[in-house]
């Protein structure tokens, strides 16, 4: 009976990939820079995506669908900063395409340029679902430990960049931000890195300023692709 | 093909309930409290441990089976302290017993009066597995944000304690104790709490008494049983 629980489990999961390679088309036509944001329990991914709105203040068209296994609470906290709709799993431990799709259709169909799904906060079980995003982010508190990279590494490797939370916590906490830094490059060399904290509005800039950057080449690749095919942008 | 799957999670699941209470029953005739630590990743499990081990200071005869994805080094932390056995998942994001027998044969049949068992770092799944504790015990730490109860309901209401950590940290954080407490109580009316830091010395003495309470509890409902039976105690 093991081998027939494999095989649903691998369908299941093929099924996914399919999903999330047609999302991710779809976001890369239309010129949506999509970040899967994922991290522990009360890193700080809502207040990153605070921080990030009053950074833009209405200078990129953004929105958020908000992964929980209860409440409403992290997206009525962003909805006076952007739109929002909640995503509630009810007891499960990550988001998958689905219910990614259930959130984009109240979301309507506004234009975008950038999506932000924020995941369940659970460093393991999301590193396993693609969810159709251009770019995964890891945020790590600087009160969780320096040692998190080398402890949850497929989340590590899974993600293209790191983002340590908190830094006004860095004076009172044993956290080396070259210690976690280094461990999450040997588990993934070509992570970008960036230190900031939400409360104080520090490593902000650079942060959105990268986004903005992975957004532009998303949007002259997708030009290049169209010349190739020797149709006009 | 998906009520195949199911059945066979259920069988697995009675299964796994079968041998947990199995272990729980092994471990009151001993007369080894059993706890089960649940936390989100780096909400400071190991470093209460040392706490309470410093605390103990060989008092009690305890030892620890320290479950993680990947590394041996929350178990290289704890042996000074104590006996630690590392037990190593590989990817899984919760511990289940046979892991949890593995690590028992190789810690070797020394009378203990407590076993803690360190869970992975999730706030999720580890909730639906019962390890064969006599107590599970959650922690929150200062830093994760007081609205965790109400997000991750499972484990809370799952749970029999709450420990909140890095009390130290409280001055520069947005954590209300009060409202944490009061959010798990609603939850699970019959948690107790604790408001602890591990790096300042701070609550260690009630958290530890309150364990001393509950063993004693335990070996008098024991001795209680075994007199009903009229046998000698």
């Amino acid at each position: 009976m093991a081998s027939v629980t494999i095989n649903v489990q691998q369908d299941v999961m093929a099924d996914r990939r399919r999903l999330a390679a047609e999302l991710r088309d779809e976001f890369s036509g239309k010129g949506t820079l999509v970040v899967n944001i994922v991290s522990s329990p009360g890193a700080g991914k809502t207040s990153l995506l605070q921080a990030m709105a009053r950074h833009w203040h209405g200078r990129f068209r953004i929105a958020t669908l908000v992964g929980d296994i209860a409440t409403e609470r992290d997206a009525e906290r962003l909805r006076p900063l952007m739109p929002a709709e909640q995503l509630t799993t009810g007891g499960a431990c990550h988001l998958e395409i689905p219910l990614v799709r259930s959130g984009l259709d109240r979301l309507g169909n506004s234009p975008l340029d950038f999506l932000f799904i924020e995941n369940i906060g659970n460093l393991v079980c999301p590193a396993s679902w693609d969810l159709g995003e251009h770019l995964r982010v890891v945020l790590l508190s600087s009160t969780e430990g320096d040692d998190k990279p080398a402890k949850y590494p497929k989340m590590f490797r899974t993600s293209q960049v790191l983002v340590i939370t908190k830094s006004d916590l860095l004076p009172y906490v044993p956290f080396s931000v070259a210690s976690a830094i280094q461990d999450a490059h040997q588990i993934q060399p070509q992570l970008f890195s960036f230190v900031t904290s939400a409360l104080r509005d520090e490593g902000i800039n650079a942060w959105c300023g990268f986004l903005e950057d992975e957004r532009k080449r998303m949007l002259e690749s997708a030009v290049r692709t169209v010349n190739e095919r020797g149709e006009s942008p």
